[in-house]
């Protein structure tokens, strides 16, 4: 088992915030290791390079670069599709929590500039060796591929209070917990997590093979916690997209922050700090919210009322007081019978920053299907994701107002996470690097 | 309640295999009361065409016919997504079970030509209705969607042996069950059914559109029984489409049937039958097993095991034997130490029409990944289905093949279904109905 001195991976760098361009990392022994048992750690070494293979798919050859300022993911322009996993990290020390984090960097540094992971990929090693690619990506363009990583709070001190990887006193108070809320239905079990992974791209292939060779690199270091693939995005995050439509039918999302509006970016998105907290500066909180939709309910209610809930028009996508999609609503409109013709109840007004202290979310949520239930109901809805500077002043306060949302009628809120994403990293760091920095 | 000869709706055609174009069908007074409840079946008549929206995709605008001789999303080239489901037929009377496929037909017709639902669409309908259309593909393009029903053996006779709907002399032979193989694992909830339907698109939203309100409209008279999206086509049924790959990394499909030979396809895919068969005539029969693949140890074997279990490259694809992915596999071509290049027990061999009588599927399989499980394994694999002219000359002959197959070790058989899909129909007339005609 390889330590972070071990001399096949370089020195930890003394002060990883510097560019200073540390020998670049590669795959730990530990992961090669992990990839296909006690064979490989000798036979995978020293082999030639990657083939190539032509690209079957016309799709799309977009790369986003991994390393910068922020981690990718988050202001880029939504992608199609989510594979979005928490994982728990398992009895491991701090040293091997670091390599994990390096491990999946390396892997996520090669993915998202569509190769394969590792030196040889997923046929370019010995035939005795597992390949260190999982393959189903082979010849598929980079769809877009961004991967971003966070950390739960449960990374930093458990709920029985252990500070099992000396993390402790880093821990943001932005991790506090998101509150409870009167249309909560959580599953533990499908709740939080030491780590989360949120893989997006335009091809639902190029998202799995992410998080299943993230997965497969964690072996014995960290294993999936709950998991979600989302099909539809359902925000956009710039002004270069159009708004798509949730399983209610309705535009949604178009309120969400663009990554055109520089200071609206950097107020309500990026996180600040200082002291035990500077390693977050330039990351963000993700929050999470598995949102179960009882469509059919919902199907079953007239034009008017759906209308009426999102304070929006089914088609256009324009307030109730006129207007086309992004004309700002009117909340003080006087309607019929003295109410105003944007309800006191509909979603729009509740939601909307005038109505939260200004307050405004970068949303990046998607459209799932999960089956259906013994009823022979699907089991849909909307897997949403928000990134904010402090979830206090950002999702969990907007989500307080909520509470007396017409929408609520038909939601029930299933699975939640809250992650600390870490700022991004020049290359050769890996995520996360200044948290460990002591 | 309507009934077939509602004066709504159009007298059952005498001669329905005749195209002798009756009146247009459109959605009954059931399903319109079905979409909403009691205030729907007045209000929902005699309102202005449907509002027209611009396409804010710039994804698919393929549309394929609905009507013709057989019916599309078999040798249709495959589409990337799928969201198939098995319906239970609820109490109903034959009178009502005809009515839920004239009300499918009709509303499959406006799908699959890129159109919302009815005449109203989701936002054309008076505002004190609910929308006949959900609306969550409002604005979208049709995707290439094409909508494929089955019917399965319980419709015909259930296991009590119940002739419900008067269908019993006339159940194919062809529904007898598929055998028991020693890699089933199968969950009786999560298979077979009264019906089936197959969305494919190339945009998921299309294709879970079409089922949601598919089940919609059968509100009452049919339900979900079990249903699976599915994200990565892993055959192609057209030799202008290139092989993808299955969740093993290796391309999956290559010598399934192509559209493009069309005595092959005449031979092995529509099914014949004459006298109380005949209405299967031009129709095909549809396999569907949803095969979980244990990746996790797939991914610990070596380059070397996998080709072996494969019988071909990883990379190119290309049979062991030698040459390029269409190159003919050579069995006996001799390896190392007295075994052919291609193992005895390799998928390829097995799998072959050259070991099987010549027998050969349409394959129209799909990738899945339906979470995780307790264990922190993705839930994954691959949604077989193939169509063939009979399934004991087919699926079921060459699975009896493959029994000594290495694959075997990575893989379990969980669900399983065989249905009946009639051939297809011409403007006016309704899915199956040469079945109904006595």
């Amino acid at each position: 088992m390889a330590s972070p001195t071990d001399p096949e991976k370089p020195e930890k760098p003394e002060k990883p915030a510097t560019p200073a361009k540390p020998a670049k990392l590669r795959l730990s022994r530990r992961a090669l290791f992990g990839l296909g048992g006690a064979s490989v750690a000798g036979a995978a070494i020293g082999v030639g390079a990657m083939a190539a293979y032509e690209e079957f798919n016309g799709g799309s050859g977009t790369t986003y670069p991994f390393y910068g300022e922020h981690q990718a993911g988050i202001v880029t322009p939504a992608q199609d599709r989510l594979h979005f996993a928490a994982f728990d990290v398992l009895d491991v020390s701090r040293d091997e929590l670091i390599e994990l984090l390096q491990d999946w960097t390396v892997a996520a540094a090669n993915m998202t500039a569509g190769q394969d992971i590792g030196r040889h990929g997923a046929v370019g090693g010995p035939q005795s060796a597992p390949p260190e690619d999982t393959g189903e990506a082979l010849g598929l363009p980079a769809a877009g591929l961004t991967i971003t990583f966070g950390f739960g709070r449960s990374l930093f001190r458990t709920k029985d209070g252990d500070d099992r990887f000396g993390l402790g006193r880093r821990m943001p108070d932005a991790l506090e917990p998101i509150p409870p809320f009167a249309i909560d239905s959580l599953s533990e079990a499908s709740s939080d997590g030491d780590l989360c992974v949120q893989a997006c791209a335009d091809d639902p292939q190029i998202a799995v093979h992410a998080i299943r060779n993230l997965s497969r690199i964690a072996f014995g270091r960290a294993s999936i916690r709950w998991s979600q693939l989302g099909f539809g995005r359902t925000s956009s995050t710039s002004k270069s997209q159009t708004t798509p439509r949730n399983l209610f039918g309705f535009k949604d999302g178009t309120a969400s922050i663009k990554s055109e509006d520089a200071g609206t970016v950097n107020k309500w998105v990026w996180a600040k700090g200082s002291g035990s907290e500077a390693w977050m500066n330039g990351g963000s909180y993700l929050v999470a919210r598995k949102i179960r939709m009882i469509i059919e309910t919902w199907d079953r209610q007239s034009l008017q009322e759906q209308e009426r809930v999102f304070g929006r028009s089914k088609g256009e996508g324009g307030p109730l007081s006129g207007g086309k999609e992004f004309d700002e609503p009117d909340f003080a409109a006087p309607g019929t019978g003295g109410n105003p013709m944007i309800d006191v109840a509909a979603h729009v007004r509740l939601a909307h920053p005038k109505q939260n202290s200004g307050i405004q979310l970068l949303r990046r949520g998607y459209n799932y299907v999960d089956g259906n239930d013994e009823l022979g109901r699907l089991n849909a809805g909307l897997f949403f994701i928000s990134f904010q500077s402090d979830h206090r002043t950002g999702f969990s306060a907007i989500q307080a107002n909520l509470r007396r949302d017409a929408m609520n009628e038909y939601v029930r809120h299933v699975s939640s996470g809250l992650f600390a994403v870490p700022p991004g990293i020049s290359d050769g760091g890996f995520i996360g690097q200044r948290l460990f920095a002591d």
